[in-house]
């Protein structure tokens, strides 16, 4: 039988709705009856309340009673308020350090000689400029088309990446380094094993400034030129061919390799979300998240608008004082971001947003944290930084997904797991997405392009426990070599989005 | 012989040395002898100046004497200056209209309904969001395997227009407001003969705004589906192939007939500038635009960071004083633009343009603004606003090329043409892209990639007039359908870049 409410953690004080429940008709899985009609989405008190008294959902809290609760009420806006000291206070005590997992499971990546994984081994054709992005497409045209990669079996392809920045913009402010981040980022992450950065000559993000100071690959697997010193088009186009079998030589080297899940870097998205995300999809990701943590890997929460207003959910869980203060320092950023491009960031539920179900903005914000999990938050960084350490941290985006997606993996992202309710299609090269639906209904329309459905945690009760260990053994499965939906079709060719900061000029 | 000055148009008050010119070393092609060493690219006196008298280049004022000043003298910061009122009021009489030219000269295109004419025959398959990019590429990728165009020779072909943006943006905001007349622009333009919008269904740009109001295309060949409401990527590719063949069937009724010249639209552009532009291609691109103009056509210039600080050259030739009004507006909301993003405009020569022969604003934005010939300024408009006009008008945009083509296309331009002294490489479906080069050394070395050098003014002497009348048949020529190098070349996948304004949210 289907259940027709859903408690989301052991300890919460309300139940959510699967169905519309009838006042007075009894619910067996909870064993009391609303005492009035709750629509699909909303809460139902599971215990009495006091005025004052907190509630919490996913284990967390989401407000304060404003009028006492009975069980069978219909908890929302007329009896629960966000105080003002419960966003600010509560959950100081929610370090909760994991325990370990010490295990054998691994699963097989290309090591390299920096000591990162690849969960893929693509070599990138990189472009400073969106007026080298042709250019950088021709080459792996002809190099598809000459069979270039026909002795090289150990090298899944040839990526370009393009984009639509570089040039028309000051060298000298944050749009300009976040850029250079990105670009950096690219050429080092693990599922390259070479990269050929291909400039146009005279724009502001210079190749030579890309590939100078430190060595933006420890294997030196990089080869680069600009159209304009080679001589144009045709030119370029032959010698990225050449460059490219070098390239090749070296990357067809790589073998894949047990790996210890700690080498897994898994960025973390949400897009298209509808109201079983926070309930279904997210929590299950957040259960797969706590396991690669424990496993000693890293996962990667973004998208800073998402957890505006809530951000102190993620700072009571931040290891040390200095970690919560980079986030909040990024928040402050972001306030500043919105205001002087004349907008502001809305950290309210929207009408729609109530119509479904949410009733403050750490109800909301809860569901898109829930991805992360209950892991300690061991750093934040900027949008493109690398990271540097294993655990759960947050990496500073917005939440438009191929611009959040494109930062996790120049950060170092070896895979990529994404949860949909809408039905968000997209594919990330040379990082694999895994795609999580929501709910059944979108899973079974769109099932070509879903890697795995969330919805049965609703519509046959499968338990989040459940589906976090199976959405793990995919992760494990797609890490070492099983494609994905979005691998198959083809996606990846667009979707490099940085993010434009500042005027363009 | 080749000659050592030029003399950019009769009256002018300084000729540019072609070449180091020593002291005291006769030049034939002026008759004079310089007082001092001059540069290559600096400016020798023709006539005595008193202080406080106008010099004039490119027969503009481009500032007064500072100091008394004879023939042979070299011109530069240290007797040529620019005083406040010269900025602010000369040449109020500038607006001379230029006498229409009666000629039967025509170009053959394509006849749309709403009385444009393209001179390409395209299907655009064009995209709300990123997030439909790679399924709009995956039609027309499935369109050209199926041989689906076989049956339609008279359509050039299938362009997937894909962009970094259409959501995480508010809907309320200029940037949206932007985007939205950049793609309703591109639908209209008359070099396609039919278009497919594909958007994925929960972004913030909405098919069915784009679709809704007013009929985005007169012909009705328009077509349009979401990835969501379709059921994923196969499907919508299947569905999206379909609807391929019904456009072809309407646009494959075009055929090529003559059409006058004031059927073009031009918009014109440099990039990657170097000493010669202002001397060699853009004063020969400003030839021909008068010609389009005196035979009734549209040219465009644009990239407003480029006029900075010498707007009124442009305001001095406004055939009315709302004209006028409406450049100082973008103006102001450039500097807005520039200052809430922590940035500012430059509107100063920089040291690298003193050291090649550029002494004041004036002097320098006359290299950009060379591109526009005489003709009287009839209309200003924003970045991708429908032209409906003809003669000469400005659209606002940034300076980064790819960007600023863009919106001329989404304005309407049916040809681009572009001049180069470093050699930029681009190319922009639907609307084929001429190049000019600057100087024939870049030319010689990128031939492959430049469809005219205009580097033989300098180097062979060629006059200007000449090169204009020369450049007024390859425009011709292209418009007929003449293929420019960049489309031999395969050039314009990846050159559709919208203005992104606003916060990235
Ligand atoms: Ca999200
Ligand atoms: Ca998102
Ligand atoms: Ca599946
Ligand atoms: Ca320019
Ligand atoms: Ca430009």
């Amino acid at each position: 039988m289907t259940a027709q409410t859903l408690i989301l953690q052991t300890g919460d004080s309300v139940a959510i709705a699967l169905s519309d429940l009838k006042a007075g008709s009894m619910i067996d899985d909870l064993g009391l009856a609303p005492n009035s009609d709750i629509p699909r989405g909303h809460k139902i008190a599971l215990a009495p309340h006091g005025v004052g008294d907190n509630l919490r959902r996913y284990g967390q809290v989401i407000g304060q009673a404003t009028a006492p609760i009975a069980p069978g009420d219909h908890v929302h806006s007329h009896n629960l308020g966000m105080a003002d000291h419960v966003a600010k206070t509560d959950g100081q005590q929610a370090v909760k350090p994991l325990a370990p997992i010490q295990s054998d499971r691994h699963f097989l990546g290309y090591h390299r000689s920096d000591g990162k994984v690849g969960t893929r081994n693509y070599i990138g054709v990189l472009t400073s400029v969106n007026c080298s992005g042709s250019v950088a497409r021709f080459i792996a045209q002809a190099a598809t088309e000459t069979g270039l990669l026909d002795g090289f079996p150990n090298v899944d392809g040839i990526v370009p990446i393009v984009h639509g920045t570089g040039c028309g913009m000051s060298a000298a402010d944050e749009g300009y380094a976040t850029l250079f981040r990105t670009l950096a980022g690219y050429a080092q992450n693990p599922n390259f094993g070479g990269i050929l950065l291909v400039g146009l000559g005279c724009e502001v993000m210079q190749v030579a400034d890309l590939v100078g100071g430190r060595p933006i690959r420890s294997d030196g697997a990089l080869r680069y030129m600009t159209i304009q010193s080679e001589g144009g088009t045709a030119a370029t186009v032959e010698r990225g061919l050449q460059e490219l079998r070098g390239i090749a030589e070296v990357a067809n080297q790589a073998q894949r390799a047990p790996a210890p899940l700690s080498a897994l870097t898994i960025g973390m998205q949400c897009g298209g979300s509808d109201g079983y995300s926070g309930i279904t999809a997210n929590p299950a990701l957040g259960i797969a998240s706590d396991l690669i943590v424990r496993h000693g890997g890293t996962t990667i929460l973004s998208e800073t608008p998402e957890i505006y207003g809530a951000e102190h959910l993620l700072t009571a869980r931040a290891e040390t004082p200095d970690v919560a203060d980079k986030l909040l320092t990024r928040i402050a950023w972001w306030e500043d971001y919105c205001a002087r491009n004349g907008g502001e960031m809305d950290n309210n539920p929207s009408p729609g947003n109530k119509r479904g179900g949410l009733t403050t903005i750490l109800e909301k914000s809860l569901g898109a944290v829930a991805k992360s999990g209950s892991a300690p938050l061991r750093a934040v960084y900027e949008f493109g930084e690398v990271i540097d350490t294993n655990g759960f941290v947050f990496m500073d985006s917005p939440g438009f997904d191929p611009c959040s997606v494109t930062g996790q993996i120049a950060s170092g992202a070896n895979l990529i797991v994404f949860t949909t309710g809408r039905g968000s299609v997209s594919g990330y090269q040379p990082v694999p997405c895994v795609k999580l639906a929501t709910n059944s209904e979108m899973y079974r329309r769109m099932q070509g392009d879903m890697d795995l459905n969330c919805g049965d945690i609703v519509s046959d009760g499968v338990s989040l426990e459940d589906k976090g260990q199976e959405l793990l053994d995919i992760l494990i499965n797609t890490a070492s070599g099983a494609q994905t939906q979005s691998e198959k079709l083809g996606y990846g060719g667009v979707e490099f989005v940085p993010w434009t900061i500042g005027a363009v000029m």
